[in-house]
């Protein structure tokens, strides 16, 4: 914790951060905002040519489809709900007293349709289900958005809000797992090119509960996440900067996405957590970008 | 309202906006992202010679400075205030019971640290504050968000989550008027040059309830807001997509930015609504940006 705390305070130090007084929330400085674009350029430059749907969600997502995910079954500590004031001039006369007297306001609060986005690749699983059953060489998206998650931390690598990119993949179980085999090798590719240590490992979601550890360890034990670890602050445990999941039907089945003989849809994600890989590169190769390797500096700024 | 049912349903037609079910929460295609990116970009080579800080911050604020910046009295039929499930495994098995019954689970959400981004420029007020009394010359920052407004809609051009690219001025009355005139200049220039027709005209926020009324009424006798408007749904109604606003002293004074005097420092910010923006020329030119007038490419995709 304390290579975390202060690896966090030099990068407020030189300014990449910008505390907020909430741990885990952050301004990024334009060098830092830099690297994670370019980044995700490079990114785009590795699975462009693959024919992805190009789509675009905005920070939240419909809380039905929130619900009907199941996310609040395994993870209901790091989801965020969007809650509103929804009341008249005299609920708004109390609201203002009660935020006066240092009351708690917020208790009034109602919740919206709309709820923190999870992961990137939750907004893409109703809207592929509309599009009626799969076409035989399934589908491929790519998203990227700010995602959510209630976990305040002082390691600089856990954010309470980052950015993740994706390549989701729909379609039959050799089609996903094929997907997931190649971005499992272009992401080691990429990231040996940026000249960081990293290493490949099985891994599991953060269930909560006791239920959960029971989830975590089938999830192990059938191979389903796989992460790329790179050490940050620490080089015992160091961090998952990219994940490549095998969801089974699990999406396909919530969603109602079919394939073509009316059995669900397959899907595997590669994700990458930009944040985090900003923070693996100036951690490796330090705070001023233009000392960075000449080979690192040549793929992000080519 | 009619009008604006139909654009919205000829742009997910289109496949350029993409439903998610709840009204002003859309997916954007790959394409309607292009505009997006280029129409910012081209935002930078106005006024990225002026030497702002950049600052990007994720969508969403520190509580505390959100209840600071008396948001409240203003718009809290607006705000989204993100809140989390706090529990014990006893409490997660109630709130799945809840859910699977149908009811009403959200209740038991607990309010986090953070809150929806109500407008790009917010987190930098407590920022500057931190930093001392401002230089003699002012600050200038730049800043482009998420923003966040609770007010579904069936208008595209009323979206709950869209972004805003904002340069924030801060220093004397005389910096920041001379700063809104320059900006006031440079936004007719740079929108004529995409070919849309517009005006300026003078405005008010949406202030809460009858209070409000005469908040709006001081707004507008003050001049404190203009907004750009462009023709998008409605001739007669204009949607406004640029804004030039003149705080006085009101961000100074709640966040205790000084000027070198010791005095609160005034502050003024130009907005750009960018999904606005883009479908305003999406509605001006045509949906196919491959057929938009030459000048309006080059100006996009030089």
């Amino acid at each position: 914790m304390d290579a975390q705390a202060s690896y966090l305070a030099e990068l407020v130090q030189h300014g990449l951060l910008i505390p907020t007084g909430v741990d885990g929330l952050y301004g990024r400085s334009g060098v830092f905002e830099d690297v994670v674009d370019r980044f995700n350029t490079v990114i785009t430059g590795v699975g462009g040519k693959d024919g992805a749907e190009v789509m675009r969600f905005p920070p939240a997502i419909n809380r039905q489809h929130f619900e009907e995910s199941e996310y609040l079954k395994s993870f209901p500590q790091l989801a965020g709900t969007v809650h509103s004031f929804m009341g008249n001039e005299r609920d708004h006369m109390a609201l203002l007293d009660t935020l006066e007297k240092k009351g708690d306001w917020t208790t009034g609060q109602k919740a919206t349709q709309v709820v923190m986005t999870p992961a990137a690749c939750y907004p893409i699983y109703p809207t592929m289900a509309k599009r009626g059953p799969l076409p035989k060489e399934g589908r491929l998206v790519d998203v990227y958005s700010y995602c959510f998650r209630h976990e305040p931390s002082l390691d600089p690598a856990r954010m309470q809000l980052f950015r993740m990119r994706e390549y989701v993949r729909l379609g039959t179980p050799d089609q996903v797992m094929e997907f997931r085999q190649l971005w499992l090798d272009r992401g080691q590719k990429l990231m040996a090119s940026l000249k960081v240590p990293l290493k490949i490992d099985v891994a599991n979601d953060p269930f909560f509960g006791r239920a959960g550890k029971m989830l975590a360890v089938n999830q192990r034990d059938q191979n389903l996440k796989f992460e790329l670890l790179i050490p940050i602050t620490s080089e015992e445990k160091p961090t998952a900067c990219l994940s490549f999941n095998y969801h089974q039907d699990h999406f396909g089945h919530l969603f109602g996405i079919q394939q073509q003989d009316g059995s669900w849809a397959h899907t595997a994600c590669v994700g990458f957590g930009l944040e985090r890989i900003a923070l693996a590169l100036f951690r490796k190769h330090g705070l001023d970008v233009k000392q960075w390797p000449a080979a690192v500096r040549e793929k992000l700024w080519p």
